[in-house]
């Protein structure tokens, strides 16, 4: 486990009546500067691991790349928490376009875009990957007991990544959207097939972690938490299945429920 | 209750063994774009309700407005989701720094900001203020019981003000900042003095949650999750007591414990 992403630090503690001194463990939050070619890009606020996946993570997810190869050269500054990337492509890029509105046609359905940058980074699945009740709850129990680091400090979000029956990744940040990028990161970087893809998540399904899920290329994500009504428009929409509220030995589908069904070997096992 | 912040839907619920269809609760997330003298500002997600809360909220936290006469005139149109904005002020804004990173004096131990905006907008508390354990352990319950609206749907974030012992004003959004924004927008309207309020809020405090405190200018925050090194930092920095895992009859105390102590009237009521 890396050190950096929990530091120890004496509180006060109230208990049984009393305010007493105790060292606890906090999680570590750090700031971290994007500059792409010479310009300054972005700063987010981060669990300081995997930075080199959340870079190329989040300069995917942003539409500023599509692949590890579109990018000349990075260095990460680790000390003083800066990134400095040059893109093969020198053209300079609009920066504030990518936070614009999109405004859809106005004749009849259009899809529920709200950002620029999402109409050219989400894609729609093309998965034809099932998933069996068993696989779902066996998954989400996986993405939690891996998750024991964290315990202590409370409050990060946790995002893995599986492939059939196997975990591929795991990771944790303090940003919801971190977590993902981190993903979405390992993926360009260790060239992974994630088309057949599933994605176990802590948090709320928002719109922009089901757009997050369409990013990195999944037909299936999985949350204990609730979507949004945007959130299942979208997946809807991009043909991905949202499932939710995995608790015990129940959960509900919120969209395209035909991915989930009994696998033979999984039933003749029972 | 506003009857767009939740919509009814039909989903798959899997459960003792079946897939069935039911009819859940789900929570609306609703694009809500500002146009500020002309130009378009910001696009953010939010549960919609308390519009013009969130608005004025949302302005004054990035430094664009300071009080509610700033605004010349404004008109949100709900059905469309888009907000125009016009200020006395009509000069051009530079909104590209706002996000801009602040890099403080190099010599010495700087103030921990990592935003430009935060410099001009994040205050230090001056409040005198105290709180028992036993409010501190009420006020959170309060805080959590006072949520019921949304609780078929889950993941919604909570945040209330209390002055003395009273709850002034409580808001629900999906959106963390947004249910702070929408606290600090119903301050700026109807000019609450702030500066002995306590804030309750029911998620993890990042920094970016112990800024917004000081951006509505509170001395106590309450959370019943825990908060991040750097929101510690900022919160010993601005003098700010910051409160988590309030749970049961037990919290932490992570910056300023001298806030804490019982009241004369609890102590002779035990």
């Amino acid at each position: 486990m890396d050190e950096n992403v929990i530091r120890k630090q004496t509180i006060t503690k109230y208990m049984d009546g009393k305010l007493e001194e105790k060292v606890d463990e906090i999680a570590v939050e750090f700031p971290f500067t994007i500059h792409v070619n010479g310009e300054e890009f972005a700063t987010m606020v981060c669990t300081p691991s995997h930075l080199d996946e959340l870079l190329l993570g989040f300069l995917a997810s942003e539409g500023i790349i599509r692949s590890r190869a579109d990018i000349l050269d990075f260095h990460i500054d680790e000390g003083k928490d800066f990134c400095y990337v040059t893109l093969h492509n020198k053209a300079p890029f609009s920066q504030r376009e990518t936070g614009k509105r999109f405004i859809g046609s106005c004749c009849g359905k259009s899809r529920q875009f709200y950002y620029q940058v999402d109409v050219k980074t989400a894609k729609t699945s093309y998965s034809k990957v099932t998933i069996s009740p068993k696989e779902c709850i066996r998954m989400m129990t996986e993405l939690q007991d891996g998750s024991t680091l964290f315990k202590g400090t409370g409050g990060v979000h946790n995002a893995a990544l599986f492939l059939g029956s196997d975990l591929i990744v795991a990771r944790s940040d303090i940003g919801r959207h971190n977590a993902l990028d981190k993903l979405l990161g390992y993926c360009l970087i260790h060239h992974i097939p994630v088309r057949d893809g599933v994605i176990a998540f802590s948090g709320r399904i928002s719109s922009e972690v089901l757009l997050k899920a369409a990013k990195i290329g999944v037909g299936i994500i999985l949350s204990k938490s609730a979507p949004t009504d945007l959130a299942i428009e979208l997946a809807n929409d991009l043909n991905i299945t949202a499932i939710g509220f995995i608790r015990g030995s129940s959960f509900n589908v919120y969209s395209h429920p035909e991915r989930v069904k009994e696998s033979m070997k999984q039933t003749s096992s029972q």
